[in-house]
């Protein structure tokens, strides 16, 4: 369903929106727009060690760094390829931040029992055929008493005016996709259960909702076009492979889309943002 | 489509929900429960000349009263049966408040030109043919520099966790009944265009939002079961009368809302709330 190959074994699967200059560039906007509102109120304590799975080209690293200068993070991601862009993001938008970089599966996890006291897991579990299991696997490595939070978008959210069939199949078509390649685009809705199956305690979640309209003319851009729209557009040639849809259809969907982001229209789009604690009382 | 005549001609339709006392209880349980979720930050000053358009059983008249204790609100309903349970509720539960109660269609107002400083909309615009029209001639009683407060749901906004079909399709019952009595259950993402439409300005619009896990039993409660399920469930007859579902279906359906406020669910609604003033160089 992909063209770009998985990475390392384990159950991640492939990244449906591929590993592109493109992709990067979008990623990076998506979280330059979208920081305040994600970010808001994470700032990890100095000295302690935090680590950022599955970090991709850095885009939520920067914020990380930013907000918590005298943490001690460590980003992994399975992809070398992204570690680099990642590596170049930070020396050039954050170079006075030490990060220390690790190309590692969320699976496998190269670091003793313990060895953190915070997870921050952005935009990954989506992505993953078994995100309870693979949050069970990262307590581990979490301290007891330390927190993991997890943010995660939900396609289902995404609703806009004006309304279209043909614009919510084209994103249906994404969340088709994503299934496919065995991940799950309506995963923000499911973080709460998902956190207490895999042994977690006191999880409280947030809706973190993006509502643009013409009188928030950086949003309609940095995130109804730059961001979402740019999303669903890039997996046009996968969605018209797969038989999900037509040149004429995808198009009109696009074009409707397009139109939620003029003069009258509106978008809505709601991320989750959870964040839970490894009991103390468990290994 | 409704048992309830409309009470007074105009462009208002009849009022999908119907009149009984059940769903006299529900409008209570749903604005106590969502009160600081939709009133946060309103309060008027006082001496200020106050009208609630369509205050109905005076759900939302006793949060407004209560926030602003020196504001003159005038409140009207054109059902004479609605406004005399709204003075009960106030008497009730709000007795120091003097509310000055008429009786009066939003399309045919009896007040004079800007008798009014700020205007109260409040579930109501969801239930007219012209919503646009009817916020146009709400401005003639609005004083220039005038504020009007707009607040909506949204019923595309819903997702839950399970997800279900059945559970999509009783809601979509409700989203077509209402659409047939000329209403609009999708009319919070609208509210942005309604109001430039209508000739206001300075509109901002503030997405608000309901997210409901087993950690919040009080929003599982007071929202998931005792607003959002119990409004659509109070639509079966009409749902099967009119041929939109089966008694089987329409169980299952019920049935499955029911899963995503049980352990394990989750619940996602959006309100809307618009602030947006009458210009000061227009009559």
């Amino acid at each position: 369903m992909n063209a770009s190959p998985t990475a390392l074994p384990g159950t991640a699967v492939d990244y449906v929106h591929g590993y592109s200059a493109r992709e990067s560039r979008r990623l990076g906007d998506q979280a330059d727009t979208l920081a305040a509102l994600l970010h808001e109120g994470i700032a990890y304590p100095v000295g302690s060690r935090v680590l950022e799975v599955g970090c991709g080209v850095g885009a939520q690293t920067v914020h990380l760094a930013a907000a918590s200068p005298g943490a001690l993070i460590t980003a992994i991601d399975r992809s070398p390829d992204s570690l680099a862009r990642a590596r170049a993001r930070l020396a050039a938008q954050a170079p006075a931040a030490e990060i220390a970089w690790q190309c590692a599966d969320l699976t496998q996890l190269p670091f003793p029992d313990g060895e953190f006291d915070h997870l921050f897991v952005c935009f990954v579990l989506e992505h993953l055929a078994d995100p309870a299991g693979a949050l069970a696997g990262l307590r581990r490595v979490l301290r007891p008493g330390g927190t993991i939070t997890v943010i995660e978008g939900d396609h289902g959210s995404a609703f806009f005016h004006p309304d279209s069939a043909d614009a919510r199949a084209v994103i249906d078509c994404q969340v088709r996709l994503q299934r496919a390649a065995g991940g799950n685009a309506l995963l923000g809705r499911e973080l709460e259960p998902l956190l207490a199956r895999a042994g977690y305690a006191d999880a409280v979640v947030h809706p973190r909702t993006v509502y643009a309209d013409r009188t928030r003319p950086g949003l309609v851009d940095g995130f109804t076009r730059n961001t979402f729209i740019a999303m669903v557009e890039s997996v046009r040639e996968e969605a018209l492979a797969a038989g999900a849809s037509t040149p004429s259809r995808w198009a009109r969907g696009i074009a409707d889309l397009h139109r939620t982001a003029a003069e009258g229209g509106t978008f809505h789009y709601t991320f989750f943002r959870a964040v839970a604690v490894n009991p103390p009382d468990t290994p």
